[in-house]
């Protein structure tokens, strides 16, 4: 019988590698992407669905979350904030919530493709959630992972079976992420991580720097268009 | 220093009485209500308005949840399957997933909730989860809260100060909360748990089944208006 998993995917390199190994591993897959109002929802939307293609979904599903942009207080959805360069906060030791920070994000997400998984019966939600994002960001640890799944079990209907959160990738930093996903063959080219949402990175939000860094120390050919000193970006 | 709760609030009894029982202990009550395409939104919406007034909330949120109704899969939501007549499924044996049942509900009403707790740094989130609906719904038990505020302490940031949730009606069936509501003074007068949302009760869908019952059971006036045999409901 086909395993079934639902890929949550925001286009960038995580959560891309994540669905390449559920491919590998055998499962259709049903791609999952969420609009929460930020920045970058256009360009994100629009790679997803390339990478979606690229491996042979079955289905992509969208799903809006207004509430995320109403409630505002991050610099992700809220377009009178800036974005940080990145550098500019300590990632180990932030001192501070980083603005770049959506309230709950994480469990409002999982929770969404839950629901959409109860409903296609899945076995499995694969997320892109790391080690490298566990640094600033607590919904990215192993135990995030693990009390979600507990939870999980009693908010789906008794005769549902409860698909397992999958995060095939959460001991992992950005250049192992890197590597695994070329021996997966994952669409790294396909792949978007700017805060900006320009058509090419800017190169210098914390998303940027950590791409750009995992490349270049994972020893991986770097095929992203990074935007020029000097260039003005097309939005 | 003021204590602060999101009170979540459907317009109904459960609900209504956990928020008043927050009141009662001394929170600042901020309201919280969802659309998630319920058919009875629009006058849930109108009676949470009231109920929220009534207890001296200083904020009433209303969060849309399109992805819900755009899912389907329930009679709650989809307009074209029947509302099951109450009596028509043995709750405490059903032998299938009730067809009200809304695929993650809970999990993702409390996941945006506790977005709206992390911005005004709530204290506490109530809910009205009980003992009479955890019989058909898993998501109304002890064991989902407490599962639920162990993976909510990883889904706030790391310097904000998770809420928890507060279930204070999860032992109780309906007569013994009706009498809780009458204890700590709850505008039951106003609340309203039809499901198909007329502007009076229908009497005879699961829910009003329950409500008549739950007020005969406890020894306390009715103060609902049913429609009568014959009488043409307007919607």
């Amino acid at each position: 019988m086909t395993k079934t998993a639902v890929c949550v995917c925001s286009g960038g390199i995580d959560s891309t590698v994540a669905a390449a190994i559920a491919s590998q591993e055998g499962y259709e897959l049903h791609f999952f992407h969420a609009s929460y109002g930020q920045r970058a929802e256009g360009k994100e939307k629009a790679v997803v669905e390339q990478i979606a293609a690229y491996l042979g979904a079955k289905e992509l599903k969208l799903a809006e979350i207004p509430f995320l942009k109403e409630l505002g207080g991050s610099s992700l959805t809220d377009i009178k904030r800036a974005i940080p360069a990145g550098g500019e906060v300590d990632l180990d030791n932030p001192g501070e919530t980083p603005s770049t920070w959506v309230p709950c994000r994480n469990l409002i997400l999982l929770a969404t493709a839950s629901a959409y998984a109860e409903v296609v019966s899945a076995d499995a939600v694969f997320v892109g959630f790391n080690a490298e994002e566990a640094r600033s960001y607590p919904d990215n640890e192993k135990e995030f992972v693990e009390r979600y799944n507990a939870v999980l079990e009693k908010a789906v209907a008794s005769f549902s079976q409860p698909p397992t959160v999958k995060a095939p990738l959460v001991d992992l930093l950005k250049p192992e992420i890197i590597k695994k996903g070329v021996e997966v063959k994952a669409p790294l080219h396909l792949t978007y991580s700017c805060y900006l949402g320009d058509d090419k990175h800017c190169g210098v939000c914390e998303s940027c720097l950590h791409r750009r860094r995992g490349f270049k120390e994972a020893g991986v050919d770097d095929p992203t268009e990074y935007i020029q000193a000097g260039e003005k970006p097309k939005s």
